[in-house]
């Protein structure tokens, strides 16, 4: 439904043309310094408008906090925030209406609720994600004041156009040879690993394309101007990187971190794929190269020589960087004549009207980001309250030492 | 944590070494005619030992229902199941015990709970699966008479083997051309949605990898031999065809039906990867190629022409198949030799013991199915509930003709 | 927290002196009528200042709804609503403030977030439960256009001055005699049984106290007045009837009727103590006396003779009126001078500031009916969800009719 | 459904007839020590045949821990557990079965299942119950462990036999004087505050009946003997206290600690009442009697001088004792005749066939603290989580310091 998460939920409401769209945001950490602009930022990055790549639209979209703060400091309750619908008319009908739009979500929400907004889709319309970049930007500030967490995402692909193999994540890497051939040491490139544990939001955004490769991302806008002067639309991926994160989140055996993740991205529109770390590359390489080897960390712990895995094993974050790919479908709506069918199935011809994004991959990355930020902080939330709940029992004495980490054991001083 | 649903609800408990595995299962539709055989037919297709393409553990996996029926059919109240471990000793103690294996979940279920099971990754071991998937036997059954649903899943990749492009899923289909080129006629095969509108689990099971495509199959098996004769492990990819799902389900915006399914995947073990529909290839497709324009059907609904939506628009089923794939990747249990370190960082080499699966695609089958199942029923329950309360009301008159079904409407009579 | 239902779901926000309070309604039905009317009408029995028994506080809470409804019809997504705080600065330092109100969450607040609202209780404050009521009016609306539902609460008592015992609930009807003395006939009135059949809500408004009999009504005015003179407060007991609640409603075994009724009304602010129908009282009489007979009713179906159970048997419903009884506490905030210690322990002398509810029962009457709906509708969506899952089902055959209901049997013919 | 619980989650199945009875208990703290008997010792205070009290059916209720520990240990994964039903055939059929039992969920479960158990109510039946005391004593376990927090409970009324006034909790204590008169020195006796304070299980267990107050209790066990010779049943009261629960525990606004306490207790079969506190009698005090002022506790915190507010205030806990009382029903299934209808509404006279409880409270003892034990812990995880999170944030600057707890204001040294 509308809700996402355990411990920090966010829930959103609004459609294209109701009086606004926004989001209550409950178990937000109390006393977390919190202002509009921090909220601002990551909306301005979303909104439409930004550059010749996206719809002309231009929507302010500032953000109103209706509650939960006092004097800047997070009380611990429900924050609510909202963004006004600029116009906030029911859509006019014309002669499109007898159209459902291919691919898009027109003719299912008829189907499911038997009533639709007048613009349409209703919920799938991209101002929801408006609630989820505004909870996501809380989370963020948390993350980032309380475990120095860092949430960068960036445009790997659009169209057949893809990062170089060099720099890319590893199922963007082809490997090498023939079936038989198990030569993969491409694949998990040392310039990738370079880039995600080093790539900053600025990095990503001097480029419109939001893709930190410049060659690439000029061969982007060019594939993004194509598809719009030919009033078509483009796909893309956008791949994400979260820095920090402490080794124990994620909930075996239904919510392991992946499956959050993975549920949180498929639920952003026009999504139609995900991978975490080397995903369906992964299937294809031999366990004894794809296994992240254990390596002493300078404090003592353990780390991975590779990262393979995406930070993440067994379901459960073992405290290396976590990087995932996701893929979104070229838009559903485009403004040249489609050969389809009216509601009641007269077929004809659908050219629609308006003005609409060529390509999404840009404007997705804060919602992205947003989504990994919620997905962090509930997961965190809840292993937090485990390792405190734990903290406070006596040392286990009746366990090998194998099966207890040195700190749960019973001093032997 | 170990529940999944919301109005069909699977909880799940067991891990290796314990007295059993099994689940309870809440939310059965009460009347359902239901014996043990109905579950213990794809318990039987999960358990290992069933070629010598698999771990030769030779486990029986009797399953044994508790409650929630009486004289073979369900009462509505909750059925509980379990399965008894053959060997429910704690693991011996040894040396391979000083290392947490590699890519496996030794590590961060330590870092997770402070202490672990003496086999290791607790619940992370394959025979949680069994849970989810007499689970998923239930609500199989369930909408197979109610709805005449079926599923079926099968292998469409070891490694670097993959089906044929003529028969594959549009992401194992290579886009012809160079990057201007959108040329894209081939990617979504008739053929592959033929096959995957007309196999059944008959055919996947007639080929011990089931692999559907007998010359593939036969290299597959060569694949997983060399990798089993090495010692090594190898991953590889699930393709899974929903079919006779009715339009309407998958709830906005957080419970996307594509989202929903991308959480019951990757939270089976050893996955890393998803794609509903076209997936990642559809980020390379214009959207005026890859949009699926509707045609009446002959019961003057609306089909779509193609599907690379994969049955699902807006995050709702538009009533087509839907079609998704999974990777998983390579088994990290090898018996080679890998450079690693102990859990106290010193550097050493790990040969893992006992008998592993060298390639777990082939059981994986049935508990893709089963993940399916269990998304499908919970949805539809819920769908359900909503379409019932909305028929009770009365016609909709205030609405253009055009924000409304049909149905809804106020008669004109 | 601050959310309640499964399938329909509030989650509402705000504290005092924020911008505004308010609510997001997920899971409404679709195709519903609404329009603000709807929701102002309740709003306006709950607001401050409808008469001299209430705080002078004059609030217009005027309701503004964001999203979900177009035309006047529901679109089946969140309906989100919103009244602004006519004070929206923080409240200002006093003296006072060195206090943490007696029996008031001012404390407990700082207790559990470490800071709080400077208001004092933050979301304990009554403004709180403006979007329960706003998003019972929605239930309501549906449940009385689908079911005919009808919800209807009043004051039972204030303070000492109860209904009296031939009009009251069973738990305000003392049993005679003594302990060895079984004779109940008085304790379940047949007076009551119509007044709870037939009470209306205008009824109920014709006083400001909302007790539905006069001379009772007036003897609770003087006791209202007298504590507010005083500079004191006082408790009393609200009593709701629900009238065509439809039978099976109500999920074994934690989510039963009264329990989520229970769950329901102990979430209102001020309230202590919860009865489904006998209740206590239902304690004392013995089993044979209690049980409530079956009998023939006109359509063929059963009814009870009696009604000790208030409409549930085994946490599910039985079509029968379903009452109960609410405990409200005399209000904590009170302007007469309270030895008590400051939250740094100093002992010291509070005098509460502001204008305060010298009782809230006759206020509270709209909350305890909007609680109720939100709890019917819950249940009434999950339970149609079963129905219509099991009317899909072959009629079963292998079952001893007494096992069966008859629609569920195979046909003879 | 059949699950309780946020973090720490139950899940029971079961009924009279099926092969066992029990549940999965999910975010159980991981390195607690946990041996069968500390589940063993709640079960065999809850099963039936321990006095002439209960029924004569002799079940050993010895429990089978599936999962989730070794060696002793809790490992953090969920732990199931289960006991046989020493009776696994289904029910035979009598002409008994042509009746629903007036009362109880025979009538209910068919409405609302369209199916119902051999046995009659399926799921009511108190061997669900069992579950929950399990789980219940792993709750318990922890929380001694970790907090040191006791739960007591006790029967405190028979019928019409109660505890004396004075040693009763305020509901009990009939306030003196008319409607004018404030005079309510009794009702919160200090007797009672000593009982509650001090009360352990083993007092209780003294008597079969569990009432601690021995006249009383000979009084109670007479009024049971006479209901049971005369075939009929008769209801009570328990009261419960739980001493240790730190202060802040309960989730505003809809989990407040007292609406979670009444939900799990409401759910337990045969319940029909719950008060918190002065319950319905602080419904009759005057505020400046009944708010609990605070005074400076020896440790420099905040205590409060009375505790009519049960140790909850604004939905939180204050760090008082925690004190509530349960009214439960006359049993339902009673072995003289009673006028009534069958199914199909046949008029005719029933008697109830079996052996029965004449009166549940004293077995209800354990169940009680079962379900109180899981609030706690359950609350206690999501509060722990807050403060984790809130304590690792910087101390807050920029509010006044009424509003921040010191221990998060910005040193000034």
């Amino acid at each position: 439904m509308s809700t996402f998460g355990k411990l920090f939920r966010v829930t959103t409401y609004g459609e294209s043309h109701c009086a606004s769209v926004g989001a209550i945001v409950d178990g937000v950490p109390p006393g977390l310094p919190l202002v509009p602009q921090d909220v601002q930022t990551q909306l301005s990055r979303r909104r439409p408008g930004q550059s010749n790549l996206t719809t002309p639209r231009d929507e302010k979209d500032l953000v109103h906090i209706q509650s939960g703060i006092e004097h800047g400091v997070t009380l611990g309750t429900p924050i609510a925030l909202l963004v006004k619908n600029e116009d906030q008319r029911p859509h006019d009908y014309s002669e499109t209406d007898l159209y459902p739009r291919p691919s898009h979500a027109d003719y299912t929400y008829l189907e499911k609720y038997g009533v639709k907004a007048s613009s349409g889709g209703g919920r799938s319309s991209a101002r929801e994600t408006i609630g989820r970049v505004a909870a996501g930007a809380i989370a963020e500030k948390y993350l980032k004041l309380a475990y120095g967490v860092e949430i960068v995402a960036f445009v790997s692909s659009v169209g057949k156009i893809h990062l170089p193999a060099h720099v890319a994540p590893p199922s963007l890497a082809p490997l090498e040879g023939e079936e038989d051939n198990d030569d993969v040491q491409d694949a998990l490139s040392e310039e990738f690993r370079k880039l995600i544990a080093t790539i900053t939001r600025e990095e990503v955004d001097k480029h419109p394309t939001r893709c930190p490769h410049p060659e690439t991302a000029e061969r982007m806008t060019k594939r993004i101007i194509r598809a719009k002067e030919a009033q078509d639309s483009i796909g893309g991926t956008v791949t994400c990187v979260i820095r920090g994160v402490p080794s124990g989140l994620g909930e075996p055996v239904f919510d392991k971190f992946e499956a959050e993740l993975a549920h949180a991205m498929l639920s952003i529109p026009a999504t139609k794929a995900f991978e975490i770390g080397s995903g369906f590359r992964g299937t294809e390489v031999p366990g004894s190269r794809h296994n992240d080897a254990f390596v002493r960390r300078a404090d003592g712990g353990l780390a991975t020589k590779t990262n393979w895995s995406g930070g993440i094993q067994g379901g459960i974050t073992n405290g290396e960087d976590i990087y995932f790919r996701i893929g979104f479908k070229s838009p559903a709506t485009i403004s040249q004549a489609q050969e389809t069918a009216q509601y009641d199935g007269t077929a004809g011809s659908l050219a629609a009207r308006g003005r609409h994004d060529p390509c999404v991959v840009p404007r997705a990355v804060p919602i992205v980001e947003a989504m990994a930020a919620i997905v962090v902080l509930d997961q965190l939330l809840i292993q937090n309250s485990r390792k405190t709940a734990a903290s406070l029992l006596p040392p286990i004495t009746t366990l090998p030492p194998t099966m207890v980490m040195p700190t749960k054991r019973k001093s032997t001083n």
